[in-house]
């Protein structure tokens, strides 16, 4: 498999296989989600059940394309708790591949994904965020966790973030992936946190825990995304300049640093929650329907 | 005064003030600091003071210029300590302005600003760093602390670290600055660091400690840096997308933002040091000429 190394790439592939994923969306009544839910049915990826007020949908007249008309179906359900439950239920129970939020709060869909019983996370899996950043100027797509969910993360969902993030780069068909552990400074000192962690983190690489990939760190940006840069540093590093796979030390480094390669250097992002039995796409408003399509397309690769 | 809204702004209302400043560069002998040092001189705004290793130097045919050679000083010091403690005694005593970093490990210069008798740094303030960040697609010049010094804050710390950002701002013709206290999220949350700083700072800006600024926190990139972004979100703030400062939760975050809309939004950066008695400059070896020129020009305007 050639490596995937834009969203035009990841979508060109998945619309190729010719294989959608069914999509269910709690309370798909806004007009972002749904035109990035659109956008996913046209491009041939999803097959979408829209789970919600029927009576509340911002822009019906989305839907008469006769040519989407087949891959949408609505599952009318006019209450927000309840229709979250009904497209949870159904990821559950395999009726549907991919969960995605449409106007619900963050915490009651997190809730119900939390649910021991009706749930989608497997006991003893860790829950974390990782996400796909397309930025002009980088040569391939860059995966990063954890922009959200954790804010520290202990050594051990460190430890499943990387094996997460390394598992969505194979999906992508890097087989070899270079992961970076960034923080302000490459020299690691015991004043600075999370700094052990990386440390022993790099054992475990070492040890063979990590498989047949590459990592390093403590890295700064420079040195794992930009080799001119990096190299003035003279650190000896096998990431230099290519990381594929960005870990923060914490998850205020990894919001500032892609909300600000989205602002400025007009950075793309799809991103999905990790850990859980099935792929959920958790987008927030802010986010363009643009990423939330992005999003939907990184978890049809992933379900 | 008009508010100086670009790193070019900033030169030319130097050089039309048409008074050197005398900067002291502690063994000024790499290209680097020598291309960055020339550039301040050509521009008008420096006359300096080169201690070092005379023998040493990179490219001596740069001085050649007959325009320029009355503005250059050399001082011969063929060890670096001694040159370093020689350019720190230079401000000290009043025969510079401004103290620059040449090839000199940050440790060694550190040391010799941070002596009690002989340095630079008045016995209670805190020392911190601060940098103005011109960002293409950005309206104006972006002030922030601290990707560098100080990696987790005291709320001392970062009031002081406030004080000088605000004061810098007023030196560029910013009467009014926008501050913002950044953090992932604009929800304050007892888990999560620093947000209880934050709403201290709050505080103590509605009692008027921080004089007559604007000031908004917890905010999100997006909330503190874009209109339409931040907007999406529904959270009134005076800060909305016009910020002039920010303040970073921690020094990982800092970094990660400045070297990402450095390496893909094509940032400048300016920076010094800020507690000292007079401007220090402390660029690292990674940084372009032209950043060092900027942080020539930044110390300038606060020498």
């Amino acid at each position: 498999m050639q490596p995937i190394s834009s969203f035009n790439d990841l979508t060109s592939h998945l619309a190729e296989a010719n294989c959608r994923k069914k999509l269910a969306v709690a309370n798909a009544i806004d007009s972002h989600t749904l035109e990035a839910v659109l956008m996913a049915v046209e491009a041939g990826i999803v097959e979408a059940y829209l789970v919600g007020d029927v009576a509340a949908i911002e822009s019906p007249e989305l839907f008469e394309k006769p040519s989407i008309l087949p891959f949408i179906h609505i599952v009318d359900k006019p209450e927000v708790q309840e229709a979250t439950l009904e497209a949870v239920r159904m990821v559950k129970e395999g009726e549907a591949d991919i969960l995605m939020k449409g106007l619900v709060n963050t915490d009651v869909i997190l809730r119900a994904i939390l649910d021991k019983e009706k749930g989608l996370l497997p006991s003893g899996n860790v829950l974390t965020y990782n996400a796909a950043l397309e930025i002009p100027g980088y040569h391939k797509l860059l995966f990063f966790s954890d922009p959200a969910v954790i804010p520290y993360p202990t050594l051990e969902q460190r430890k499943a973030m990387i094996k997460y993030a390394i598992n969505t780069c194979r999906k992508f068909g890097f087989t070899h992936p270079k992961v970076a552990l960034i923080h302000a400074t490459e020299k690691p000192s015991p004043k600075i946190m999370f700094m052990q962690d990386y440390l022993d983190i790099m054992q475990m690489w070492r040890m063979g825990e990590f498989g047949d990939v590459i990592m390093d760190g403590p890295l700064d940006i420079f040195l794992a995304l930009d080799n001119e840069r990096g190299s003035i540093k003279n650190v000896p590093t096998p990431v230099l300049g290519d990381a594929d796979v960005l870990i923060f030390p914490d998850f205020a480094a990894a919001n500032v640093f892609y909300k600000g390669v989205a602002l400025f250097a007009g950075a793309q992002m799809g991103g999905i929650l990790q850990g859980t039995s099935k792929p959920c796409v958790l987008t927030s408003r802010s986010e363009s329907s643009l990423s939330k399509f992005y999003s939907i397309a990184v978890a049809c690769i992933l379900a």
